[in-house]
Formats: C-alpha cells, sequence, structure tokens
C-alpha cells in the first residue's frame, strides 16, 4: 500500500514508499547495492521507464534536484550571467565544425534522422552539451569588446548514448546537466572567469556538504576541443573518484571555427576566448553516496526539501492537545523560514521515524505530551541520531542553529573522510581502493604507464599548490609534480 | 553597438539590444509583421538559430518564460500536484498503444533512429505530449484507491513537426510546455479535477491580464484520444483566435491500453479516469501580441522581471546628488519586494525612456533635481503613458498601488477588446475577422457546413452558461445551443 501525506496546510507532498521498507544492504559491504537500493527505496527517481539509462524523476529527488538548480541559479546570477535557454537539436554539419569536438562525441550522439514520415534533409543530434548549439549564435551576439565578457548559462536535459553500466544519477542516458558558457577578449580574462568558477563552486559545494579536489586533466583526457580542463572530483566511500563536474578553458579552440570575433578598441578583429563550467545530476547521486547511510539518505539542510519534521506523538485521551501543540511549533517553524513538514498520519511514532529517517530529513521533532509539560520538544539529528532536549520557547532559533551545525559537521565529517581516503604512494604495487597521490615527472609516456600498471585513471594534477618534492612514480626521476589517480566510479 | 546594463547592486541583467531601434510596423496596420518585430527588437528570442521552429529564449524573453512557470508552479502545488519529470525520449512501441493518439502525432513527431554508429532495435520518438511516457509508468505507481487522485505535473520541452509556417511562441517546433497529469477513482472525481483547473486557470490567466474562453471542442476537433478537449482560446488584435492551452477529460481512453488500473474498496479492480491540462510558451505569445503597442511590449505588471525602471535625470553639476537620491529610491523599492531596475547608463533620458518602453516595463520613474526639490517623483505608466506626479516619501506605497492598478485596468481593457471583437452573427455571408458566435444544432453535418462555408473553424460550444434562443446558422432549426468559430492564428 502506498500512501500520501497532505496536511491541510502544508506545500510538501509526496509519492512516499511503502512505510517499514527495509534496507537490506549494508554500506560498508556493498556499497554499489546499497547505492541502489537506497535510491530505489528512498523513491528518487523510477528506474523502470522503458528506455534504458533514462529514469523518471520522482517528486522528492526532483526537489533535491531543484534545490540544487536554484542554488546554481543564485550564484551564476550574482556573478552576472545570463540564463538563456539553447534548442535540444544539433545540424550535423555545426557540430561538425570542431574537429576534436566531433570526434570526442561521435560515438555517444543520439541521431534523429526522421520527421513525421519523411526523412530530414539535415540529420539532428540530440546535444550532449551545447557548444555547438551556442556558437553558432555567439558569432551573432558578439561583434564588439564592449559585449565582452558574454557571461551565459543554462540548465538543460543533455543525452549521451552511454554504452557502459548505467546507475542513477552517475551514469545515465538523458542528463540533467548545468553549462555555463563564456565570450572573452582574451586569454587572462578568461582566466579570470576560470578563477570565478573555483570561488563559485566552493561556495555551492559547501551548501551541498560535498568535499572535492580540482584536478588538471592530462592533456589525453581533456574535454574535446579545450585547451586545458579542470575536473572537479570527490571520492566515493567505495575508495573510487567520482567526476562531478568540469571548467574548461577553450582559448580560441572553438572561435575559430565558429568565427565568434568581436572588434577591439582599435578596431581590430580579434577572436574572443571561451570558457565553459558544467555540473549534473551527478550531485544528486554524490549526495546520497556520501552522507547516507544504512538507515537511507542523509540530506545536508541546505538541500534537503523537508528541514525538520514534526512528529506528534499522541498519547490516549489527549490527541487533540499535541495536535494542537505540533501545529502551532509547525506554523512557529514555518514563520521563522524552515521547511518543515508536519507528520499526522495515523500510523505510530516509530514507523513515522522510520519513514523519515529513509527519506534522510536533517532533523526530527518529537514531540509528546510528557515533554510539552515541561516545556520541552525532542531534537532528533538524522546525521549523528543523537537526542536532546530544548526549550519549546526557544524553538525555532534552536532548530535554525541545529540545521547550521548539522550542515558544518557534514561537510566536515565528509572532508576527513576524503582526506582519509586520499593516501601518497611511492610504488605502484599492491595499490589500495583510494585516491592515490604520487609524483609524476610530467612526460606522457610515464603517465600512460602510470595508468597502465596501477589500473587507473589519472585524474589530474591539483589546482591548489600542494609542495610536493620527490620522484615520478613510474620512471624515478626527481619532480615537484604530483599526480591523483583512482578507479572512477 | 550593444550595450549592458549591470549597475553594481542590480541582479538584472540583459543582452539589450542597440538604443534607439525603431518599430517600424504599426500593430493596427500590419499585425503580423508588427508581432515579428517587437518579439525581435524587445529581444525575446532569438529565430536565427539553424533549424526552423528551433529558437533561441534569449535571456529577457527567458525571464518572462520562468516568471510564467513559477506561476503555475505555485497555483499547481498549492492544489496539491507533485512536480516529476519524464524521459523525454518514447519508445515507438508505448507511443502506439492509444490507436487514436497515435493517428494524431503520427505526422508531426522527430523520430531518433541511430545513437552513436548504430541503428537502434527500438525507434525513439521526441514527446509531442508525454500521455505516452507517463502512462506506462503510472500503471506501475497506481495500485490501489488510497494512491487516488494521483496528481501530477511537469514543465519541460516537446516537439512538434510544424508544417506550418512557424511564429515565435505561436507556432514552433520545440515547445516550452506545462502538462499536469492526474488519475482519479472515477468520472465525476475526474470532472471536479477538470473544475479545479477551470479555477486554477483563472486564478493564473488574471495575473497575465489574458482574457480567454473555455470552449468545448468539437467531437471531430478533440485531441487524439480524449472523451471530450476543452480549448482555452484567447482573441488576437488581428481578429484571429489563438489556442493556449487545452484541457481533457479522458475517461478511461488511455488507462484501458496502458492498464492503469486500482483496487476499489470492495478490492474491485477498476480503470482510472484521467485528465490532462496543457498549456505553452503561446502564453508569452499572447501577452506580447494583446498588451504590445507601436513602442513595444507592454507587460503586465505580475510578468514583467522589472516592474519600475528607475531614470536619474541628471543635471548639470549635480549629477551626484540626483545618482545618490535615485539608488536610495532603488534601495527602497528593492526592500518593499518591487523588482525594480536603476538605468545608470550614460546615454540621455530620452534614449533610455526608449528602450524600457520597448521593453515594456510597466512603470518609468524619473527623478530629476525639480521634482527632487519639491519632494516628488514623476510616474510614467508604460500602458496609458499617463504621467503622474508622486510623493517622494510614499514612493514604495505609490508605486506598489500604481502597478496593482495598472494589472487590473490591463486585464480590464485586453477583456473589453475581446469582448468588443466578438459579435453574435445570424448569417454566414460577408463575416467579419472577429470571433463569431452563432446558433448551431449541434450535428456534426451542420458544424461541418459552417466550417466550410465561413472559411473558419469552430473552437466550440461554451463551457459557462451563456443564454441561447435561436436558430442553427446552417439548417435554421431552432436551438439553445452556442458555437464559436473564428480564423485561428
Amino acid at each position: 500500500m502506498k500512501h500520501r501525506v497532505i496536511p491541510a496546510h502544508d506545500d510538501q507532498r509526496y509519492i512516499s514508499p511503502p512505510l517499514f521498507l527495509d534496507i537490506v544492504m549494508k554500506k560498508a559491504e556493498d556499497f554499489s547495492e546499497w547505492y541502489n537500493e537506497i535510491v530505489e527505496k528512498a523513491n528518487l527517481t523510477d528506474k523502470r521507464y522503458p528506455v534504458k539509462g533514462m529514469n523518471v524523476w520522482t517528486p522528492y529527488g526532483w526537489k533535491i534536484m531543484q534545490a540544487i538548480d536554484s542554488d546554481i541559479r543564485r550564484e551564476f546570477d550574482a556573478t552576472n550571467h545570463q540564463e538563456v535557454c539553447f534548442p535540444l537539436l544539433i545540424p550535423e554539419d555545426q557540430f561538425a565544425k570542431e574537429k576534436e569536438h566531433i570526434k570526442g562525441f561521435d560515438s555517444e550522439v543520439f541521431w534523429v534522422t526522421h520527421a513525421g514520415l519523411n526523412p530530414l534533409d539535415v540529420k539532428l543530434l540530440l546535444r550532449p552539451t551545447s557548444e555547438t548549439a551556442m556558437y553558432p549564435m555567439f558569432a551573432l551576439w558578439v561583434r564588439s569588446h564592449a559585449d565582452l565578457p558574454l557571461k551565459t548559462y543554462q540548465i538543460v536535459n543533455t543525452f549521451r548514448y552511454e554504452t557502459k553500466q548505467t546507475r542513477a544519477f552517475i551514469r545515465v542516458r538523458e542528463i540533467h546537466f548545468f553549462e555555463s558558457h563564456t565570450c572573452h577578449v582574451d586569454f587572462e580574462d578568461a582566466e579570470r572567469q576560470v578563477k570565478e568558477d573555483f570561488d563559485v563552486l566552493s561556495k555551492l559545494a559547501e551548501k551541498w556538504c560535498i568535499p572535492y579536489k580540482l584536478l588538471k586533466r592530462t592533456d589525453w583526457d581533456k574535454f574535446p576541443g579545450a585547451f586545458y580542463t579542470v575536473g572537479v572530483d570527490t571520492l566515493l566511500p567505495s575508495g573510487r573518484s567520482l567526476q562531478l563536474g568540469s571548467i574548461h578553458e577553450y582559448k580560441e579552440n572553438f572561435s575559430r571555427p565558429y568565427e565568434i570575433k568581436y572588434e577591439d578598441e582599435k578596431g581590430e578583429h580579434r577572436y574572443v576566448h571561451q570558457t565553459t563550467f558544467g555540473m549534473s545530476e551527478r550531485l544528486v547521486g554524490a549526495i546520497v553516496a556520501i552522507h547516507g547511510d544504512d538507515k537511507g539518505l542523509v540530506l545536508p539542510p541546505a538541500v534537503a526539501t523537508v528541514q525538520a519534521v514534526i512528529i506528534p506523538v499522541l498519547a490516549k485521551g489527549e490527541t487533540e492537545k499535541v495536535s494542537k501543540a505540533a501545529r502551532e511549533l509547525y506554523d512557529e517553524l514555518k514563520q521563522a523560514g524552515v521547511k518543515v513538514h508536519i507528520d499526522e498520519r495515523d500510523v505510530r511514532p516509530g514507523a513515522k521515524y522510520y519513514d523519515w529517517e529513509l527519506k534522510g530529513v536533517p532533523l526530527r521533532l518529537e514531540l509528546g505530551l510528557r515533554d510539552m509539560e515541561k516545556g520541552k520538544v525532542t531534537f532528533v539529528r538524522r546525521d549523528t541520531g543523537a537526542k536532546s532536549l530544548h526549550d519549546r520557547q526557544n524553538a525555532s532559533n534552536e532548530v535554525r542553529s541545529m540545521l547550521e551545525l548539522i550542515q558544518v559537521e557534514m561537510l566536515a565529517r565528509a572532508q576527513k573522510e576524503m582526506d582519509e581516503g586520499t593516501v601518497t604512494v611511492d610504488s605502484l604495487d599492491g595499490l589500495p581502493e583510494k585516491l592515490l597521490r604520487m609524483g609524476w615527472c610530467g612526460e606522457e609516456r610515464c603517465g600512460r604507464e602510470i595508468e597502465t600498471r596501477s589500473d587507473r585513471n589519472i585524474l589530474g594534477t591539483p589546482i591548489e599548490d600542494e609542495h610536493f618534492d620527490g620522484m615520478c612514480i613510474s620512471c624515478g626521476r626527481p619532480t615537484k609534480t604530483l599526480v591523483y589517480i583512482a578507479r572512477s566510479m
């Protein structure tokens, strides 16, 4: 039996999973199956849609994605980016203009060849990313140096025909995607944009409680068409890395084939320098994977659709009194800007605890008669399970402080786990399943050798300065260059 | 030369059109060309994208669309609908399950036949609407009467291979689309949903200042697969009708082929009854068409991204003083919840007036030294052009009242125009280009005759009771049934 939670004065609604769903898998024992189970039982997405790798965003998952999108919009609006929305379909000839780019995507695009009953004159493809949709238009939009920088972004779905095993949020064929695209007068201004992107990312990741490293990809692993690529990599509890996004400096690599030129102050025509920043629904996957536990999701307060759930613990003969008090608390918290939900379903409190733990709601407020008489409310943290008694009178302040504390501690804990999962090694033998740090002379031959011998990918060299003075793990020559490698999720 | 408006303390940004763009066409003389010109020069969309009928949402147009989307979200959330997001691609076999439906769309869908370099085993189509994507999943989601009503909606882009001439927002091949889909225990509950949709629509249309009629389509013009269809039709200044959306009662027409069944309280299995409600980016087109004038857009305050623009009228030697006062006014209005922009560009005020008139900003606030000394601000309404002096001290209240007044008057004016553009006729000869009201006996033969002889479409019979006692315009028999006909945009 399914049920629905729609208190009259609440705007949070779900298609809830059945009550008393057991989480069978243990995160520490089989991370991969645990992940699949949590995603399904918390009802974040429905994978039963009849096209592989194209999943349905169910209400609860979609709310989390929308919270992330709105964080992104806020930060990109605040840095003077303009939101646009480009068409889905790209004509084959436009797509083919930048040679490396098409080579990189050729094997994984979906092709529209017919409309109605007739074949199309020019085949159209579903955007795998939007460079080739946007840049013909940028060539029309940019005329003079006064038009620059041009800073745009869009949030759309993109399509890639993944041949590897699909996994909800992490490897799918229809991808909910954020992409910013910027044009600049020169390389220096584009570099300033890349740094701005780093700053924006750091604010966002703090909200999402996701630790990450910025790693400059090797030349043989950069984005097709890019001058360089910086990967945004996190570490999953399985010891595998997960790329959450990437920031690219294109230099003039796209502006030349797409002829995006401007007239500078001296009247000379120059090609613009371009950058992009992309992130995807993998952010949802990372939140699930990093914070979840054997009871279900654990959502950071800044992402949670419901930050605090009130459970009235009804005593016989006094239900009216407790219900009333619960509704008062609800109203007060709502007023104070807390995303609060009151669970008035006619089931016993234990079942409700179970359900909201599965859904990852950061804070549970238990309101029973005994506490009420003492002027208290019981808080139960989802992340630590800690219970504490708080003054009812000061409840909205206490809830807000507690949510802030949870937010800070969740990030700190995740950061600590990532740090502990990262080790420096000086030999390629017997490597642990972790994020591995090692010296590299910088030569491609040694890089490829590292990848082959370790059976892992080089993620890249850190953007932030990490002092290193050692030897290339492959050739043994002294080097100050570090490289991170890992198995990827 | 393009320019950009990014005051340090403002979050409104555009890719602005050049200053001093002349609107050449007159709305009254050539509505169609005037519409195209306004859309282009106000920079709502860019039609130069290299796929016909697939336009780029530029920042200003996208903000208007997003304002409309967020109005829709608010109303549908408030009526306990749950937002979902279904995949874009639908397998051919799922699409073909409801026979009328596929017949209705067969000639206008885009087909994905290849992925990477290989042909697909099962062809996929781009959703023209999402019944056939959603209903196989609804069959999994709905089990018991306790799961009903199931009320969902999504806001996505849909795709139709239009063969008629395309027109921005009004007839495009990639369509920004809202669709709600509901399942109910029986016909009565589905009918209640249809009525709720009427109520929701009436609130929304009031915000958008769009008058409309609810017209029940003829049997030969209903949505493919529907039991009945109610069109939401407005009248454009050209005398042509524009369908803004539609509300459908499906009965069991889809639940049977898709096997969406529930167990009722007696343990019997029954098919659900379904309804849908769809609206599209045509709403933007309607706002442009109905309210715009020979100077450009006129946006209803509830839709406008910028509701009030402050133009500091700088006096020589006193620029600092006026600028400071303008920024104070800006801060005050922002504080009061007004979407305000301050135009600090280094161009003369007249050029700015021109520019913001083109963009349709409802209220212009001119702040000059002379007014300031008297403690006054000049308000200029975009809709009427009326100027008035207001106390600076009370400015934020006055601005809010004025915006409310504009909102109410814009709707009233549009309603009056629609009423005046609607005439009852008793002969099919020499018909004016208007929304025409006439008697109809209700028989298909007469209906088809009316359409042929008038060279117009029957839009349908009014949902709201309009007393009529006359004759069928075709066969002359007495009838109490009315029908509206028009040429469609």
